[in-house]
């Protein structure tokens, strides 16, 4: 477990309507970042902590689009400037907090925390069915507290499904035959499709009576984890076989180097906005997620008493082991290039 | 922020009236201190561990002026000696707990950490005014989650007052003219006298209708700041223009590196005894001092996030920055004479 | 206090009614442990941490003999081997989670976390009162948020009897004759035994006016002590004098370095399977151990204050400070009889 984290990087920060008027605090890579809205609705991200005597900012109000600390007022605007202390004409002009920026896209704020120059927002993860006309998305935010690559490691592995979810949404998928792909940016862990009996509740969207389930889980550094799962009926009378399609999105964004922020969305393409089928996901969703904290907070307590303890890697390990290694990789690279800088 | 106390200072353990025949055990400075009086009345203070197996004293219980330890009953005087040893008849003439000086004067326990021969009651500050019969005091003991520094840091300051206090008792006095003072032992700050429309609370008291307002600021170290406010009313034809004074004692005692015994004494000249004007102040300082609790709180929890994050220093700081600068000369020199001392 | 636990020892794990089916997750000497029962009723200890992901296996569950870690499902036999794998076929023949020797004797499992060659159950000491027919016992388990050294120095100590216990079992010891032994693994602390006035409860039992009590602790390595004591009744007119015994059998096995697991039974030879006796014993030294527990947890607390504080040691300490040093020359040997092994 790495004792820390991917810089540049696009980190997911909030749900857009987790931000609003009202400085909201968020601990993010270990360190405090305020986020608000300028009156023009735009988000923001600042340092929590103010320049004169590291009070956090968030405990401040905002004037307009300047947030002023609660305790002296240094206001700031939002690109973190200094614009006014109180009792004196002067304001240095160096004097700011750090601004991070922030981008809101598919109802996530990314933030990045690292080298500004490289912020690139073409390498934010295509989240979009969070927020799709073609989609309905339920979703939620759940503070694990364990570290985040515990917990994309469990999204990635299917092996787990059958044990941990075995009183709710758990299959024994451990004989899945499996595909691996690694690219640049990516691993990809692929369950083969193969032919089931069509799931009541697919049943009753009218499927065939058999159909074939396809699974895709898509990892994208540094803790972003798309799941695909599609189920296309066994019709060859029809013309055009229907499939249904349903997308878990997950990010785990570290919040320490022992506790996480996990934002999932589950996402389908049909029964669009049916209030029903909402609640229904929602329920099954936070009932699985929740066994797997459970789990992931034990594992993380775990390794607490012993962190030298050793682990062992089995073949249904490849996805986690790559995301590990893809992660690793691109800390080394981060910090050569830190390194290079400095010099 | 310092990570040792200057121990030759004279420090506020308790308040006289928190001390009695029953063992208090109190946290000073990072050490253990049991606090009690002896059958004259005489209040003592003793290391709170047992040299013979480290339990807290304070969990024992007074034999007239003699403390036995609950455990396995060694027993004390009140010069700290070892006088009794369950079992045998020989107590070593050396054996013993640490006794602290303890002054009791003005309502204050006053307790010298530091080298004995030191510790000379003239260097007790003069906060006469808790106990005198010109005047009349309400006060508390608050228990601050944060560096007695910051404390301290807070109560010399005038600029946070219409930020923190906004709804309670805050007056924006960010533009008001400040002068400065640095003795040797003392770091003043003057707000400028100015001339303001009379309060209604000062009305009452039959002030004309406008007066002239001064504010003192009076550090002291280690820990105590006297914050003096003088109302004088602009009367002219009056051969004596009355003048009401209220000053509030503060003394930030240390009790660990992260947090603070803090004693106010808020006293009056005017309606003296009088028990609505006690019940009024004591409100008002008791709702003031929670909001800054409640800043000081968030600020030492984002400062141990990094304690490295810098800080920068105003104009409005200077009463601050010259306490902590004489508190680290202080610590500078204790630790030069410690060191002369042991060569 | 030292930092590191004796390894090559037997200590107790549970009593055998804490462990069933249901696997139980149990800190022993800092590590992790999962106790259970195979289907034939023999009890397991083995490590709990999953040598896959170090997931607690004790959150897994049992499949006749063998536990499956409740995260991926890799399963361990009673011996700690891996003998599932989910997912894949072939299974590492190393694999595995360690095993400890667990030895079920008296009412007590017994566990050895050392070098397993070294396991000789006859080094258990014989605590065989606490099951046998000529003995009725009561027992309990206590966390103590202390160290085990602290606890077992409190029960070999007599001196602190009549100050902890004062409104309990608490008789004035302090003046008791005292002699004591040493031997090569145990420590004996014998009270000399005096005439006094027959206890009112003894009295109940038939016994003469006058007894004689005797009181004998024995200490064993690395934490046991056993307290016997015996009232014998002065009765020269009858040919055989009865003798009333009570054993307490104290085992204190450390959880953490500041934590231990405290298990006490106290087993009499009269009265036996007498509910009523039962529960009056039960009441008595349940008030009684509740009284050292909050003495040893103000210690500790004020002994990780300053770990370096000094102590002093008086005459009734003899049997707690041989204790402590036989504790540490076996815990030299060991560290010793390690490094050569490793060289």
């Amino acid at each position: 477990m790495s004792g820390k984290f991917l810089r540049d990087a696009w980190y997911v920060a909030a749900w857009t309507e987790e931000v609003g008027r009202t400085p909201l605090a968020r601990l993010l890579l270990g360190e405090p970042v305020v986020l608000f809205r300028r009156e023009d609705g735009v988000a923001v991200a600042l340092e929590d902590r103010c320049c004169h005597r590291r009070a956090p900012l968030s405990k401040g109000k905002l004037l307009g689009d300047r947030l002023q600390c609660g305790y002296h007022g240094f206001t700031f605007d939002a690109s973190g400037a200094c614009v006014r202390i109180p009792g004196q004409d002067r304001v240095p002009p160096s004097l700011g907090v750090r601004a991070y920026p922030l981008i809101e896209r598919h109802g996530y704020l990314w933030i990045w925390m690292g080298e500004r120059a490289k912020a690139d927002p073409a390498l934010i993860p295509d989240f979009h069915q969070n927020h799709d006309p073609g989609w309905t998305a339920v979703r939620g935010r759940l503070p694990i507290a364990a570290h985040y690559l515990l917990v994309v490691e469990n999204l990635i592995d299917l092996s787990h499904v059958g044990i941990v979810h075995a009183k709710t949404i758990g299959t024994d998928d451990s004989r899945a035959e499996l595909q691996f792909e690694r690219g640049d940016d990516v691993v990809r862990v692929v369950r083969t499709p193969t032919e089931v009996v069509t799931a009541p509740h697919n049943l009753k969207q009218g499927l065939a009576e058999r159909s074939v389930l396809e699974k895709t889980i898509d990892f994208r550094p540094p803790c972003q984890v798309a799941i695909a799962v599609t189920t296309t009926e066994v019709a060859p009378h029809k013309p055009e076989p229907r499939a249904l399609r349903l997308i878990i999105l997950n990010a785990c964004t570290p919040e320490t180097e022992a506790s996480t922020h996990y934002f999932w969305a589950s996402c389908r393409d049909y029964q669009l906005g049916d209030k029903q089928v909402d609640a229904f996901l929602t329920k099954v969703t936070i009932d699985a997620f929740n066994e797997d904290k459970d789990i992931l907070e034990a594992q993380q307590t775990c390794i607490a008493l012993d962190p030298a303890a050793p682990t062992v890697n089995v073949h249904a390990d490849w996805g986690g082991v790559q995301a590990r290694r893809l992660v690793a990789q691109l800390l080394d690279s981060e910090t050569a290039s830190a390194k290079a800088a400095a010099e």
